[in-house]
């Protein structure tokens, strides 16, 4: 882990009050608010809404997304096959149009079959940002989403690694429901649920390789981080495949719980004519959608079961 | 008028088919798609929603919208007092922020009492625009939607003109539900209503003063347009003003109708601090918040009190 | 003033120590840096460059661009022609497209006699706001811009106080060089150089009539300001016009002072064929532009003289 | 080769007439124009200046840049080592803060040996475009811009196959300098030059494995290509490294010729906190950075020697 904790001082933006800002559309039009105490939210032109019935909107509007692809203990055993993970975090992208805000549909095309979830939590960048060290790095982050990085896995065999068609698909990044800061992050618990039922479970303090800051000091070696822009901090083990009806939610404690629904859509007509790449059930895809079990604790696995009611 | 009309041949965005374009949010995440025969919206996506139910977004993300003040005879009329219009268009803006989209909720401050209704049509730019002629600036034009230019006139006395407060607040401008061509603008009725009544009314071809090829050549010999820019193309006669639960709407023949619901919110709170500019009730706030009854039809004041209950 | 002068306690934005960031274009590609004591600015990745020698991009990206008409004793005097000034502040907009940078080239188009200076410091805005007191209003503003809002006052007669065509066209908004912080803007001096002479001065502590917390209050009743939005906050006494070759400066000291150059360009295509607003020559267009010179000091009209070479 | 050549009837986007538009910055504001027959750049405000002299920015602005990895026969010979090429084009994507302007400064950092050159075309996206067929892909184009897609291969190691890190850093994606439409891209050649000397060749139509239509078809089967998106369609064979001081240009005849200058700037400071990864010079680094020579034409080889002065 490479960051002190618990911190000598906490970073400002890890520090109290909580402050959560949340956006909403209402008939049209976006507004901003802040929740209250009493679960409420009061927009900023002073109305009270119902934070339950409002209809959401991402909370970030971000010029670049990036991701990290293992930055949980729990994970990097489960997809490393036992093997040491890497030495430094490694990264991938989803595009804007990924963007999805709490209670989205996440759309599953007819011709796939392997719409994976996997909760984390989003660091939204508030300055610009280059060349920073860790310790400096803190000052440009703007607050944390919950967040679900979905994936089709279904093209696990193509791109070479970028995962664009894995992960870049339209909705596949619900985020929300708010934007907090205020809160230290190290003292929270990441759950994933399906249908309600836990199949993910991390303590953020204890199983976080790589922290944030460490993270933004990475990519901001030889690229200018921007505000808006988010970093997905990865997710720990257990991530399985999910079908149109099913639920899933990602809560960080004291964050927040984003959810969404599978959808089905129909396939794309270009696959009708046999253009461009197919949804493809290699073993290499099987391997990752569905995952090794080794050390993955079992009740994740049969509330995964239960929430199919299996 | 400063087109000719019957056209020789008639601009590449008024000739058909008709095509109208949609941008609707589901569950946080934004989704366009095209509006068929059957009254349906078919998502590019494949899905196809019931267009009634739908949650819409504005059609457009402008970086700048354009004003047009007097663009029919019958509002030169009514607001000159009998004088001689003006010989060229003159023009104001409203900020992005003041966007809403179809079945928007139009906010009307407990402090102000004059929300006044335009309906009006709006020109979408497609394409970097300076320094063209009228001729030219048709390829210029993406599209077509209706939309309402509200206002709240309690602001009238301030602003020296900008008319900032009065149409600028968050809101005020309802627009979609689609961008539409291929279809002649000059051969379209616009109607405003109130609760169903119609209360203004002008045959397009018949009582424009200056088309939108003539006002992109006026604004762009100095203003560079850019694509997504807005140009809102000025109302009939009979602003008037409405109240929290009634529905306005405007409706161009042939290219859609858009509407929005006016509701109260609270005065804000700089006002009770005597911060800034008190909504005020002078004679020319009323003047133009109730209007010149000469020359209006009869029966759109007939409609407006029956829209009231009156 | 609405504002205690001393603050018993000085809002951050204008605590020290003092941060400059500016924006450069490099050969395609624009860098961000920071302002070296020395008078170097070092970009975010290591490198220095003569900052005299660079190519400056304005350091914001708004939204939104609002002014103020008046907000100094001195020009409310000048332009009121000895009335009492209005009770509350007024405002008008500039369009994105006519910011410009540090050393840029401000264009005066062949038909225009008059294009006025107006010397002026931008408040940029930090986080979304909506409904703040002017308390709570210091914590949105993220740093304050040297800015020239320049004028073609031959469209003075026309758009009915909006201002469009007189303040919105392309390139007369310059602004920068840098985004400042941790300066006290209460105890700086605004000067406007024409040539190198000076031609307008205001100690803005003295002279303010309203302060940025105060307008950004008003503004905030009823519009949302988001992150990036600019105000400019009104020019003191002799605004007056200037020619192409002539180099206009605004100095706000402690914060910068951004210049830019009149460059004559042709007269529009649309002029030729007589459509749109022709520039006017009438008493009131040249009352604006050649202002009142009672009570003006002396010397900024001799100045204005020598820098014509008078 | 998935597209029929000649076509039937040329996609709109090729026929002629030809048409360039370049964006310059002057002093602080930028400006579109065309280029005309004499080679000068008229801009839209009717100043005409010498395009030699011009300082660029990239005449694009997208959401989201994504890259073909292989598209040309003979880099898919070269890199597959004389395995079968994949099936279905594959792809990574680009941050915009890689983008860069014709006559741009591409950074190599002091701690990188291989900053690699790949000369290409781009696509440049004009309509909102989801779930079409390839013979629909064609109207959603809106030109075509040759590009240089630089490449720190120091990180080839890392990244697991997204290639953020070796594509993705500032600068990396000198793009320009116009955007062209009205030429047939087919019959087009494009060369890459280093210091004047040609290090890449190929004929579009005979070594285009699959054409912009197909690319923007598959791509366009999950993910919302939006207007200004940009696709960059790969590299022919002999992609190799550059230092500091040469010059690097992409042409593609018809449509124009991009260059870029290498220039060092320091190691992040993070580097030297051994915090994020370290370029490295593997064997698999060493492989991709200096190519296989095999089948490359002897002179490509001879002319990148001579650049260098060896």
């Amino acid at each position: 882990m490479n960051f002190e904790f618990p911190f000598q001082q906490l970073p400002a933006v890890m520090q109290g009050p909580r402050i959560e800002r949340r956006r909403i559309l209402i008939g049209g039009s976006s507004f901003w608010g802040t929740m209250q105490d009493d679960g409420q939210l009061r927009l900023d032109d002073g109305r009270v809404v119902d934070a339950e019935a409002a209809c959401y909107l991402p909370p970030v509007n971000p010029s670049k997304i990036i991701a990290v692809h293992i930055s949980y203990s729990s994970r990097s055993f489960e997809t490393r096959n036992k093997n040491k993970p890497t030495e430094t975090p490694t990264y991938f992208t989803k595009p804007p149009t990924s963007l999805n805000g709490h209670k989205g549909q996440i759309l599953k095309p007819a011709d796939c079959k392997y719409l994976n979830y996997e909760g984390e939590y989003a660091v939204v960048i508030g300055k610009t940002c280059r060349n920073v060290t860790p310790d400096e790095a803190w000052d440009f982050i703007e607050g944390f989403c919950p967040a679900l990085d979905m994936g089709l896995q279904d093209f696990r065999d193509t791109d070479q690694g970028s995962m664009l068609r894995v992960k870049g698909a339209d909705s596949l990044l619900p985020i929300g429901p708010g934007l907090v800061r205020g809160v230290n992050l190290f003292e929270q618990t990441l759950r994933t649920y399906v249908n309600g039922l836990v199949v993910q479970e991390a303590h953020i303090g204890d199983e976080t390789i790589w922290g944030p800051h460490y993270v933004i000091a990475d990519l901001a070696r030889h690229i200018t981080l921007v505000p808006g822009d988010v970093i997905l901090m990865g997710t720990p083990c257990h991530s399985r495949s999910v079908d149109p009806g099913q639920v899933v939610e990602c809560e960080i404690t004291g964050i927040g719980r984003v959810s969404g629904t599978v959808v089905a859509i129909p396939a794309p007509r270009a696959a009708a004519l046999g253009v461009g790449h197919a949804p493809t059930d290699s073993p290499e895809v099987r391997r990752v959608a569905l995952g090794f079990d080794e050390r993955v604790p079992e009740h994740f696995k049969e509330n995964l079961r239960h929430s199919r009611g299996g």
